[in-house]
């Protein structure tokens, strides 16, 4: 079911510093901050040559981001994301073998523009897993 | 610098129950497990198309997984890996841009046979990055 690993997503405390690190210290290819402010977030999109990373800032006081940082002042993985060619089947198949969906089960259009899904943690190893339609 | 993401490690609570997870729920291909004495951990490798998950479980008492699991019992993301060309000239950049390198700051043997090092997690975004030389 799940195919290319689309992203691994890091929330940070200092979006700037973060963005430097990886364009200077690890020698990255890191584009320009975009606010999404339908999830809340301010994103950096680092392009390896076979996945991407994104930086994730939080955008206004109802980011789903700002516990996480509470939590995690230093920053840290906030979730990976696996593609699937078809959301509603990987959804059924899920639920079918017991498997948790965030939020109301039915999939939202993510930051990509894409149908996204997200997988309770405590159902995956301690890991927030979104699961995205390509 | 960075080049490629080798793969994001997992440490799991129950290598077992999660390889069957990777395998059976999210129909991921899944190889058999591997001991690692040299470095405390058994590894199961999961191949995406573009990248690799690897669930790491404890072996022995001694294992660096061991604490991970104390904290995050049912299990965490606990580093990513990315390739690098010339460890060395690599390790020699970060020490220069101020970043710490975990251990002696000499690369070990890693899990792949090839020269790794482990950057501290507190200069990067809470994060522990594992960079491999390819």
């Amino acid at each position: 079911m799940i195919g290319r690993l689309n992203h691994v997503a890091i929330a940070v405390p200092d979006l700037a510093a973060a963005s430097a690190q990886y364009a200077n210290t690890l020698g990255a290819k890191v584009g320009a901050p975009q606010d999404e402010p339908d999830h809340g977030v301010t994103v950096v999109f680092i392009e390896l040559p076979n996945t991407k990373i994104e930086l994730l800032y939080p955008l206004g006081d109802d980011s789903p981001i700002n516990g996480f940082l509470e939590k995690n002042p230093s920053g840290g993985i906030h979730h990976m994301c696996f593609e699937v060619e078809d959301i509603i089947a990987a959804r059924d198949k899920l639920k079918a073998d017991g498997a948790r969906i965030l939020g109301n089960g039915e999939p939202k259009i993510g930051a990509h523009g894409k149908p996204v899904l997200f997988l309770h943690p405590k159902d995956f190893n301690g890991t927030l897993i979104e699961l995205e339609q390509v």
